[in-house]
């Protein structure tokens, strides 16, 4: 499937110079949303993920699935103040601005083989905090997961050490 | 299943004199998570739903698998300043604050049957507020699926012109 003819593409959004890649006709697309699950699902099998580590809100739309459909746990990735009982907690800086991430203290556990999913891979930063967050907890990533990657933006740098899949580049 | 074995109940959070609901121990077990996906799923295929919509961010936890599950489309329902094409939008008032939802004006068309879920059911407003989007884009709201209700709330009460189900009741 060539998911780029779901892909809608934004010139300067959400600043000057960016363009935005939306996703969401690609999630409106039945057959189109259900074959990007169903592949993201095969990487996490050939990983032997046991686990789903997703970053709000858009790592929650291909995340969640992927845990569905392997009966596997997911564990959400929150920016302050949405998870109510003890957490770690990350500050990193964004392709525009900075963050805060945050993750049950008790949701990863030693021994944890842990896909993390997102939609979009660009300087790296969110999956890069990601994996401090899990390392931190005992798990061990074993696959980073995107629905799109920006090469320019070279965040696979970043993950040289981990497998990485994209469902497409630009 | 007893979901509820997988419902952390926090008292005092977000604000004094509320019991809040913490999710994430179901979503974090496999076999829980998988259960509470295939059961909304089942509903969806009950009321015939084309289409899921799910509010930011929970919503989008348990759309996103039954969207998949079935071959047909996400749409998502987010705050202010999120979705980059021309919205729809509507404000209303939380069970603590206030809110404003935009929808893309051209996700919903005519004759499409909506699905709306979300994690939670509480006073209503902001599933109240997502039919009031997908109706005036000419969609049917054919149902509402939830996690959790809260029942001292009454938010069923706004629905009673709809077909509800949730998967436990506090």
């Amino acid at each position: 499937m060539n998911y780029k003819d779901y892909i809608a593409s934004i010139d300067n959004y959400p600043i000057e110079g960016v363009i935005f890649r939306d996703i969401t006709p690609l999630m409106q697309n039945g057959e189109a949303f259900k074959s990007a699950c169903d592949e993201l699902t095969d990487f996490a099998k050939e990983v032997g993920a046991t686990v789903v580590v997703g970053p709000e809100s858009r790592g929650f739309i291909f995340g969640c699935p992927v845990a569905s459909n392997l009966s596997i746990g997911f564990i959400p990735v929150r920016k302050p103040n949405k998870l109510p009982r003890k957490t770690v907690s990350i500050k990193y800086d964004l392709e525009y601005g900075s963050n805060e991430l945050h993750m049950h203290a008790d949701s990863i556990h030693k021994g944890d083989k842990v896909l993390i999913i997102d939609d979009l891979l660009a300087t790296g930063g969110t999956v890069d905090a990601t994996i401090k967050l899990v390392e931190g907890m005992g798990g061990e990533v074993v696959g980073c997961g995107f629905l799109i990657e920006l090469t320019d933006l070279k965040g696979r740098e970043l993950l040289k050490n981990y497998r990485v899949k994209a469902l497409m580049k630009y």
